[in-house]
């Protein structure tokens, strides 16, 4: 019990009368939130004040201001990224997580090659969502860590940076995560907005594209959780200035047909080279749409860029930049299993969820931050819902460098899909737009 | 963040699955409720689960199952007093707390006289409402403590104890009631009378009667929240197989004229004397009877033994059996202060919290459970509502070793009684009555 100690006669607030009036419905002044915040990052609100606190906040929700003042206080805890002396205007972009979803890649030498910087903090992976640093770290070469001049240059020169966060970046944020985590409290839409926005909004842009993932694959399971998501974290941009418009984009099956690092890498190249799978570049083009739109920059439409090859270009340059090989070979797995199909049919039904657990298991995904990842490891799916399979032909093929693995793999996979004699209905990849 | 190094893979459970059933509304398993309180006792779940659990059961509640166990769970965690070698029925007793209350001083001799054991383990005061043995040390010599054996030879010879809780009850209690004070998590029917109840059945007795206080200066402010408090304590009893009655009781004003240790002393020796003020001896009476009947022994009246001073001569053994001088002089303040009544008239009202506040700012009671008391401090009130008072006459006496306090006792005080022209309308002491 450390709370009664660290909570000194001087503290302008006592944590428990916080907690005491959100418990019973009450709001939060912004001196409170401001107090609150501040002091739990500095170690002088308890964890277990703020485990409680959040609880109640669980059952309770923010009002709109107090949702404002909260991701506030959030940010000003830690340093903000200001690239005001680059000159092109600035579009930042998130996507709340999903199997399969390697779209930074492609989007954000794409989006820069319409004239926008893109200046992409990105996380890693936890659990059965890979991580946009993990997968392109993949590429020999290829380094996250950037400083404050790297990034600022790079912006300039090539118009797009994917990099990992800063320590100083939100610290109220990793210790409120880690605590939230572990005491049954991430599941609030304050919560995790506030989370993603004081992250996202500690970067100083004009612009900021949301994609809020729905489905068995995504954190939100619903398009009414997903939808109130999307327009809570909208409300939060906007009350920050910042144009901020959210898709809501269907999760329920893997994106593209790859999940696993070098995988998605090299996915991620054949869209830039002008093939890849439909879902992955349409999703690429509509996001990319929307982040050059925000900023006036849509006299071009980014198709024909990615067309063209001059997002390749950028892709290229960017990998260039931070040390990687373009050019290199990427990694592959020292082993590989093949689940086939039983039966002639028509795919119905592939669970994203399923097949993210599957890649996390084959070493694709760490179970905890401190773990490694296997760079060749995952899943190659051979068909989505709606193909045609055949009878002991290849469904899925199973990447890893411990073929011990595939049995867990496959048991996670087995009843994860359907094969059946109708088409299924076509599922709309972008469910709606939040503005 | 100590919660992921401390959670062990080997563990039976994990706390963050406990808190999401609870928080979505489900049922612990008894499996799970035995787990949690036993590693929550050995540090093995970390504070911060604990508190996101309490507030989720603050909005959840818990079932009676549930509750039963959770109970069951707490009272394990520690050593049990069992008297099965004392041949009288054994009866024990509770308050919730109020300001003035002495009760237990006069009724632990008045139902030994009647032939019963009452071995009374009875706390500190901690805020307003002062506690049992603060109130006993202020007689010179006696002492709290008593090992095991010295209680069974007491309760076989004396018939009565009243005595501190050894360091082995309910170990889960004493880490769990430090962790809601500071969470918030106090005000939850459920986990207040899992606390009562695991300490007080942690004694092995035959039935247990319970003294539920309502009104400003209690816990429960409401005859709604005492009462549901109420029937919890007595079916949490019946399920452990103890005969359980509670007295719902009024707290809207003192017990008594007396507020601070050595000065309620000295009023529980007018009571044993045959004197000492109305709602005192009534409610004395009336929970002895309770006592009594609960286990047969009320083939005489308690009022009779207190009338022929059998109660005093088990009070003055039970004072020298514990070290005490039945005969010694009580410590008197060094200062007195006399607030007078401003006007003729009835005294209407005298808010029992704001009594019990201005005692503890005399020094009565403690903020912190590592401070002193003064044996003298308190409040004497001269008038009760429904008696008539005369401008500039005493209404309320305060003592005090540091005469520096008068002034925000005074403050405390006032506005906390009314004086008018009509009789107030008289107000039962015994409200009902739970089985």
């Amino acid at each position: 019990m450390s709370a009664p100690d660290i909570q000194t006669e001087a503290a302008a607030f006592h944590a428990v009368d916080l907690i005491r009036t959100k418990r019973d419905g009450g709001e939060l002044s912004d001196a409170q939130i401001d107090w609150l915040i501040t002091a739990y990052t500095a170690d002088h609100v308890a964890d277990e004040q703020m485990a409680a606190l959040a609880m109640a906040v669980l059952f309770r929700g923010l009002n709109g201001r107090e949702l404002n003042r909260w991701t506030q206080a959030m940010i000003n805890t830690g340093e903000r990224l200001d690239f005001s002396d680059v000159a092109r205007p600035k579009v930042d972009k998130h996507s709340t997580g999903g199997v399969g979803d390697k779209i930074t890649l492609p989007l954000a030498p794409l989006v820069a090659a319409c004239g926008v910087a893109v200046p992409q903090v990105s996380g890693r992976g936890l659990g059965h969502t890979g991580g946009t640093l993990d997968k392109l770290e993949s590429i020999p070469g290829w380094r996250a860590s950037l400083t404050y001049e790297e990034m600022r240059r790079q912006l300039s020169d090539v118009g797009a940076i994917i990099c990992a966060a800063g320590p100083g970046l939100v610290p109220a944020d990793m210790k409120l995560y880690a605590l939230r985590d572990v005491t049954g409290t991430v599941e609030s839409i304050p919560l995790i907005a506030s989370s993603i926005m004081s992250k996202k909004l500690a970067t100083i842009c004009d612009a900021l594209v949301l994609d809020v993932k729905v489905g068995s694959g995504a954190f939100m399971k619903t398009p009414e959780s997903a939808g109130e998501l999307a327009r809570t974290m909208v409300d939060l941009g906007r009350a920050e200035g910042v144009i901020t418009v959210a898709l809501l984009t269907d999760m329920s099956v893997p994106l593209g047909l790859t999940a696993g690092n070098a995988l998605e890498v090299a996915e991620s190249i054949d869209v830039l080279a002008g093939g890849g799978p439909a879902d992955v570049v349409e999703l690429t083009v509509a996001l990319a749409r929307e982040m050059v739109a925000a900023v006036g920059r849509d006299d071009r439409d980014p198709a024909d860029l990615l067309a063209s090859g001059a997002a390749m270009d950028t892709w290229r340059s960017m990998i260039k930049a931070q040390g990687g090989d373009p050019d290199a070979d990427l990694p592959v797995a020292q082993e590989t299993d093949v689940i086939t199909a039983d039966c002639d049919g028509i795919l119905q039904s592939l669970d994203a969820l399923a097949v993210g657990e599957a890649a996390w298991r084959l070493g694709a995904g760490r179970a905890r931050k401190e773990h490694a990842v296997q760079a060749g490891a995952g899943a190659v799916l051979h068909a989505k819902p709606g193909m045609c399979v055949r009878a002991g032909e290849p469904l899925i093929t199973l990447h890893s460098d411990t073929p011990e693995r595939f049995a867990r793999a496959r048991e996670t996979l087995a009843g994860a899909y359907t094969i059946g004699a109708d088409e299924p209905a076509p599922r709309p990849l972008i469910l709606d737009r939040v503005t």
